[in-house]
């Protein structure tokens, strides 16, 4: 008697005739005038049920199997046959089905079988896993995190786990969380009557990271190409469909390298993450296509199927101004790019995704390389349809002396970035990079509309959940 | 013109004759009184770096190759011979040298080509990944990272990205770091005194996180097989060289298992781990071995090669009570087993890793399962030659009666537990899981003293870096 998993047997790994177990939770009954009840069981492990058949004659089946709701947990043990009914699935001839855990007060239980709003899910967020729509977000969640470890993997780069608690803020990306061991009542005092840090834990002001790429930057000059997948942090009180305070980066960084083969590696790693999905989440997308997002497939499908088209901001630009539409948001040249923009671009007049190159100085980070006529950086983003921004990255300045003119033109500290202006000391090279939050993508596959619905336990702005 | 790495070189997969183009930085310059001059180059890929055999005749050889000093950048570009010094290497015959990037006063360079003490290098930190010692530490850390993600997602594990700020103590264990956005000079007060913690970011009290487990339950009571990577944190001011304030835990959670599962799944993940290491990073642990801890190679082969011992923690406290040793700690039943007593079980008694099992109730933590005995519960540590105590797991209590009298003891307030009841509410199941955390794995495997040196930026207490 082997036990199996869901997904083996209907995925024909298993040969009808055998006898198995399966372990989950039932998603539904259903019972026949014939004598015998339909158990539609899960063990998540793929987004298909097996179909187990227990007939009347087993000897709990007035006093359990009869009472099962959804949401039990049973251990059914029985022949795998052809099933019967629609299609050539397999099913369980059920000998045996023990009870493992039943529900408590099955009229309350949050997670009928029926559909819910997305909203009453985020208030039961430790059960909604147990739907048919989370179990997809969290096992395609998964699939894309997999493949980026592995596309970067097979590619040589080196994963770097950077400083979450940090002492400087990276590149001024926003508002950071402070963090401290300090009484808050009784708070240490300096003669001047500040805080006196000196006296917390790090001896240090210290702050949750938002953004691992400088830190990154010195394994990139040691190790040629590496990156960062781990969590950020962002104070920002945007009360939005599509911020977090708490997200997951991924950042590489290629050393010997430009904004062409950034790029280059940004195409290269949407369509491999993409293609992964499709390929290896079959069952789950179609899901999301038929219950979620209609044009789930078709626009994973797409994305990978074209190249890129890649212009200068400053052809943007000129797009913009000569668009048949009108804009919230000014279109003048100095000004970043609005969502409204970027969609216009990627969706109504390039139709596929775009990469725009060469942003205006002022509008972007210190650490950005200037281009050659002074007004420009090398930065880009890769904009497409159905999302906008998706990945932001630039060439970075490896040249000291400029490096320094920027620091004093943002008016940052220069003893601050002592450390990261070492690497332009000592065999500097051109590297370049880019960032891209996870639960972004997450988003954009699964075709959720609330970017909390994108990570397992969604929090609500003001509100830390467990 | 093919560009390749010095891995993808060294390995073979180029042939001799072709011509390449390898960029990286010069480790060591030794010129010979032929004119020629023979430098060894290193992109990080690998341990070893490639010859490129520069001759006099070379345009820039007065003004460039002979001023080349350890740690500038470089591109050089020849045909691929094999090497006529020792060994069957390759190396390349140096048609060109570009110097891309000049080291700046290369007397006061930190990375000169000489042995450093891991304290010093400790304080150049964004450097010492150019060493070769942290070039393995690196590439260790990352193979053991990917071997993870891998060992489980092809055993249908799916990994789950719990809460960093968390509004929860999980589990108790030790002092929390405090998140917030709150002015510490003008801190918003309650009407009786206190902090009036409605007005921080997140509407309360917030911290990070200690351990995903509680969490993760939720989704291994879904998806039966989930697993947790990711960081947590400790506020323990304690300086030792075994302990940090952030660390990478990894902690699976399997559904229908019990403590059993959980020892198999401990031995044959750690096995694997170990495996990957020695097949894929030979050059590194060979470095290791060498120059860091010469049993590097050893003991992790004599770490696989046999099974686990496993034994009750009762049987462990009559073993020492026999043993002919004095310890410092007493041996007693009830007590916790110090890193003393850790070491003797695996090192002396045993000679080989040994799951202790069962222990006493009231040494362990509110969620783990209590024996019929009543005095123990399911728990276990991994305790291995040369570390001690290498992975922590239990089955988790999933009576609700049991657990409610467990959180009634540890005088735990059941209303932050409602989230975790409900999962014993609602079709539970027995489950299991454990938890480890990254940089022990990473320090035994490289053989490192102080756990600082697993980190790509050390942290010393009182002090966050960068």
């Amino acid at each position: 008697m082997s036990s199996a998993s869901v997904r083996e047997i209907l995925s024909g790994r298993v040969a009808a005739g055998t006898a198995v177990t399966v372990q989950g939770w039932i998603k539904t009954r259903r019972d026949s005038k014939a004598g015998l009840s339909f158990l539609a069981v899960s063990d998540g492990s793929c987004q298909d049920n097996i179909q187990v058949v227990a007939p009347n004659t087993l000897d709990n089946y007035d006093t359990e199997v009869l009472k099962l709701t959804s949401g039990c947990a049973v251990r059914c043990s029985g022949k795998l046959v052809a099933s019967q009914g629609k299609g050539q699935g397999m099913e369980i001839e059920g000998a045996k089905v023990e009870v493992v855990g039943w529900v408590d007060d099955p009229e309350t239980y949050p997670i009928q079988p029926k559909p819910h709003t997305m909203e009453f899910l985020r208030e039961v967020a430790h059960l909604r896993p147990r739907t048919n729509t989370f179990g997809a977000v969290a096992r395609i969640r998964h699939t894309i995190a997999q493949a980026i470890h592995r596309y970067f993997h097979e590619r040589e780069f080196f994963w770097v786990n950077t400083p979450i608690v940090t002492a400087s803020d990276c590149e001024g990306a926003g508002q950071m969380f402070r963090v401290s061991t300090l009484d808050m009542l009784n708070l240490p005092r300096t003669d001047k009557g500040g805080i006196d840090w000196s006296k917390d834990f790090f001896g240090k002001e210290a702050y949750l990271t938002v953004s691992g790429q400088l830190a990154v930057e010195g394994y990139c000059l040691a190790l040629s190409k590496v990156y960062t997948f781990g969590p950020t942090f962002r104070a920002e009180n945007s009360n939005t469909t599509r911020h977090l305070a708490e997200f997951w980066m991924i950042e590489p960084e290629i050393a010997f390298a430009d904004l062409n083969d950034d790029a280059n590696l940004a195409e290269d790693f949407l369509k491999y993450i993409f293609n992964a999905v499709l390929n290896e989440r079959g069952d789950d997308m179609k899901f999301i296509a038929d219950r979620v997002e209609k044009s789930a497939i078709t626009r994973l499908e797409k994305f990978i199927s074209a190249p890129f088209e890649r212009i200068d901001y400053t052809q943007a630009i000129d797009i913009l101004k000569k668009a048949p539409k009108k804009f919230d948001y000014p279109v003048e040249w100095g000004n970043d790019l609005q969502t409204e923009h970027e969609r216009y671009l990627a969706e109504e007049h390039i139709g596929r995704p775009v990469v725009v190159m060469n942003y205006p100085e002022q509008i972007k980070s210190f650490y950005m390389r200037l281009n050659d006529d002074e007004k420009t950086v090398a930065a880009m983003d890769v904009l497409a349809p159905g999302i906008g921004e998706i990945i932001g990255g630039s060439q970075r300045e490896e040249r000291l002396d400029y490096l320094d003119r920027r620091i004093q033109q943002f008016g940052l500290n220069p003893d601050s970035y002592q450390w990261y202006r070492d690497f332009r000391r000592y065999g500097t090279v051109p590297h370049a990079g880019f960032g891209l939050g996870f639960e972004r993508l997450v988003v954009y596959v699964c075709g959720l509309t609330n970017i909390r619905d994108a990570i397992p336990y969604p929090r609500t702005p003001g509100h830390a959940e467990f």
